[in-house]
C-alpha cells in the first residue's frame, strides 16, 4: 500500500464539496469585477527564480533535470509566470489586463498546521496601470470575496501600507541605511518584541534612537497624521508616496470599500518586490493570528523578467488559510453532499427506474439510483448517505396503480404521484 | 526573457474562456449524474508506476528525487491516485463511489499536434460495483456531456468491446496464445495493413489461419451474431463475457444512450489493466481521425495497488482531443471574452462611476471601469476589446441633468435613462 506523500492532500467528495463553494465564490466575484481566467504551466525553467538568488523560495524549489537536461521546477509561486505570459504578448494584449487564475503551487517546507507542500491559491492582478484605482479596485476585490463568503466587517480588515513610504522615512534620517533590511524587520516586528524589533532596525543601519523614532513614527500613524509624517520624512519621495496612498485609500472609498480597511504603516509585506500600496488581510478578532492573505503593487517585476516596464498589483487568496477565517467566523460552507433526487428501483423496474433518472438529469437536477443492484433498505441507506433530498420510489405494485411515491428525506413524509404527473 | 517549456501551454483569456465553458459543461453532467468532485496530489511516489515496470508510462515519467530523497514523479494519470485514496477509506466509504476530478498530467512525450507534455482531463469512475448498468452509466454519462456540448448521433459513436470476449475467443483456439499480446495488436489493428495485423497474432502464438478466422470473427460480429461467437469460443468464459456486454447495452438502452453506441469487438484499449467493458468514442465523420477519448472496466486495479478487490469502471475526456472533435462539428465555444457592462468616465465623475460599477457588480453582472485615466476614444476602444455589451456613460454634463447614458455596442444605439432609475 503506498502512502502520500508528507505535506500533500487529498480531497475527499465532502471536503472537496466546502473547497469547491469557496473557491467558486472567489472566482465569480473576481469575474464580475472583469477579471479573466487564465491558465499556466505547472512546470517552468528553474532559472526564472534562481537567477533571482537570495529568497528563501530558491530554497524550497521542487526542481530537478528533466529527460531534455533542463533545470525545471515545480512552479512556487505564479508571478514570474504572468510576467512571462505578459511579456510574451505585451503588444496584443489590451490594457489593463485584469487576470485571475486558481492552481497548486509547491514548496518544500516544514509542514504544519495550514502550510502544505501543495497548496492552492487564486492570484489576482491587474497590469499596465499605475493608476490609483487599480490598487484600490484589487483592494475592493479582496474585500467583496470575503463579504460574498459570509464575512462582514467585524470579522476582518484590510491593513494597508505603502513600501515607499516606509523607504522614504527610513531614508530620512542620517544615517547609512539598509532599506531593505529595515522593512524585513517591520514586516517581522508584529512577532518580535521591542528589543528584537529594535535590534533588527539597528542592523539595518539606524541607530537605538533613530530606531524608537521610526517605530513612533509607524505606530502612531492614522490618515490625519500622514502629513506630519511627510514633513517629518521632508523629501519629495515621502511626499509622492503619502498622495498615493490617499489617492487610493479615496478610491477605496468610492468603491465602498473604506470600512474594511485601517491605515497600518507597520504592514510590509515579505518579499522585497513589492513598491507602491501593499496590504494584509487578517481576522479582525485575532484569533486567526497569521495573515489571512496579502498584496499589493510590484511595478519593477515584469521589467526584472525581460517585459517592458509594466505596472502591476494584485494578491492571491490561498485555500489553506482563508477557510481558518471563515470557520472562526462560523460561515465555512458545510463538508457535505447534495443530491436532488436518489431513484430507487423495487422489483422489475429497471427499465422505469432509468427513464425517469433521466428525465430529471435533463431538468438540471442531480439524481443518482441504484447501479448495484441492492435491496429497497440498502437503496434508502445510500440515497440517506449521499444526502438525497427526495427519493423516488419505482415500486412493481405502484407502478402497476400508474404512480411512484416520492419519500421526503427529511421529514420522513411520503406521497403518491401519477407517472403521468412526474417529472413535471 | 525566458521561455516556455515545451509541450507546456499558456492560456490567455480568449482561449481560456473557451476551455472554462468546456470544462464545466462536463463537469455539470458528472454532477448531474452524481459524480462527486475530489482533488489529489499532483505529485506522488514514483513507485506507484515504476513497481509495475513495462509500461510505456514509465518512460515518460517527470520523475526526480525531492528534497527528502524520496523518489517522486508528477502524475502521468489519476488512476493509482484514485486507487490510493479508495483503498485508504474503503471502510469509510458509501458503495458506489461515483468521482470525478479536473487536474493536469505530465508525460514526457514526443510533442505533436493535439499531444503536449503538459494535458488536463476529467477522471470519471465508478468504484464498487460490478453490476452491468454501471458501465452503462458511466457511457450514458459520456454520450451526454458530449450532447451537452453541441454534439449529436451525427458527430460521434462509442465502439463498445469487451476485454474477456477478445480473452475467451483466444483462448479457445488450439494454440498457446499470449492473450495480452493478441489484444494489444487488436487495440492497434485500425493502424495496419492486414499482414502486419496477423503477423502480430501469429507473434502472440495464433497460426496464420487462427489469425485470419479471429479477425473475420471479430469484424463480422454484431449484437446479433454474437450467440454464434459464443457458441464458436464454446466456453462459459466466453458466453459470461457476451452476457455481460449485452446486459451493459440493454442498461445503455435504458439510459437512452443506445443512439451513440455501436458494438465493435475490434476495439481493445490499449491499456493492459481493463478486464471488461471497454469503448472508445470516435469522430462519427472520421475527420478527426485519433479516440477522442475512451475508457472501461479495470476490476482488478485497486486490489494491484493495496486496497480490497473493488470492481471499477470508468474514462477520462481530455482536453486536448475534445476540442478538436468540437471544432469539426462546428459547436467549439468560441474564443472571446464577454462583459455585461462598461462604466465610462468623463471629466469628473470618478465617484458617480465607482457607484454605478459596484451596483451593477452588486446585481451580479461583469463590469469594468476606468481604472486607467483615459479618455473617452480610449475607453471606447478597451470597451470594444472586451466585448461589452453595454456602455454606460458617467459625464458631467449629464449628470447635471440628472442622467446617465447607455450606448449599446452592438447597434450603437444611445439612450439616456434618469439616474434614479439605472441600475434598476
Amino acid at each position: 500500500m503506498y502512502d502520500r506523500l508528507k505535506g500533500f492532500r487529498d480531497f475527499y467528495p465532502e471536503e472537496m464539496a466546502a473547497r469547491r463553494e469557496i473557491i467558486d465564490t472567489v472566482e465569480e466575484a473576481c469575474r464580475r469585477y472583469g477579471f479573466r481566467e487564465t491558465a499556466s504551466p505547472h512546470l517552468e525553467r528553474a532559472e526564472m527564480w534562481t537567477d533571482k538568488s537570495g529568497e528563501d523560495i530558491v530554497e524550497e524549489l521542487y526542481a530537478f533535470e528533466d529527460k531534455g537536461d533542463r533545470h525545471v521546477t515545480l512552479t512556487p509561486e505564479l508571478t514570474p509566470t504572468v510576467a512571462r505570459m505578459v511579456a510574451a504578448k505585451q503588444q496584443e494584449l489590451s490594457k489593463p489586463i485584469k487576470w485571475f487564475s486558481t492552481r497548486p503551487f509547491w514548496r518544500y517546507e516544514q509542514v504544519q498546521q495550514g502550510r502544505f507542500r501543495e497548496f492552492y491559491q487564486t492570484n489576482i492582478d491587474i497590469f499596465g496601470t499605475d493608476d490609483p484605482r487599480a490598487d484600490a479596485e484589487v483592494i475592493a476585490l479582496g474585500a467583496q470575496l470575503l463579504v460574498d463568503l459570509g464575512l462582514d466587517a467585524d470579522d476582518f480588515e484590510f491593513r494597508v501600507s505603502h513600501r515607499d513610504i516606509l523607504g522614504a522615512v527610513l531614508r530620512s534620517f542620517d544615517a547609512d541605511v539598509d532599506v531593505r533590511e529595515a522593512v524585513r524587520a517591520v514586516d517581522k516586528s508584529d512577532k518580535l518584541d521591542e528589543n528584537e524589533y529594535y535590534d533588527l532596525l539597528v542592523d539595518a543601519g539606524l541607530s537605538y534612537e533613530q530606531a524608537a523614532t521610526f517605530d513612533e513614527r509607524l505606530s502612531a500613524t492614522t490618515v490625519e497624521t500622514l502629513d506630519e509624517l511627510a514633513a517629518f520624512a521632508g523629501t519629495e519621495a515621502a511626499r509622492d508616496a503619502i498622495d498615493n496612498l490617499v489617492a487610493v485609500l479615496d478610491a477605496v472609498e468610492e468603491f465602498g470599500a473604506s470600512e474594511y480597511c485601517e491605515l497600518s504603516l507597520e504592514t510590509a509585506r515579505g518579499f522585497d518586490y513589492y513598491t507602491g500600496v501593499v496590504f494584509e488581510c487578517f481576522d479582525a478578532t485575532g484569533e486567526v493570528s497569521r495573515s489571512v492573505f496579502g498584496g499589493g503593487r510590484y511595478d519593477d517585476l515584469i521589467e526584472s523578467f525581460g517585459g517592458e516596464s509594466t505596472p502591476a498589483v494584485g494578491f492571491a487568496p490561498g485555500y489553506a488559510t482563508l477557510p481558518l477565517l471563515l470557520e472562526r467566523a462560523g460561515v465555512a460552507p458545510e463538508e457535505s453532499l447534495s443530491t436532488d433526487y436518489y431513484v430507487l428501483q423495487v422489483g422489475d423496474t429497471e427499465s422505469e427506474a432509468a427513464s425517469v433518472t433521466r428525465e430529471l438529469r435533463a431538468q438540471g437536477y442531480v439524481v443518482e439510483t441504484d447501479i448495484s443492484d441492492r435491496s429497497f433498505g440498502a437503496q434508502l441507506g445510500y440515497a440517506d448517505s449521499i444526502n438525497a433530498e427526495t427519493v423516488v420510489i419505482v415500486g412493481e405494485n405502484d407502478l402497476a396503480d400508474g404512480n411512484y411515491t416520492l419519500r421526503d428525506m427529511e421529514t420522513g413524509d411520503q406521497e403518491t404521484v401519477p407517472v403521468s404527473e412526474f417529472p413535471e
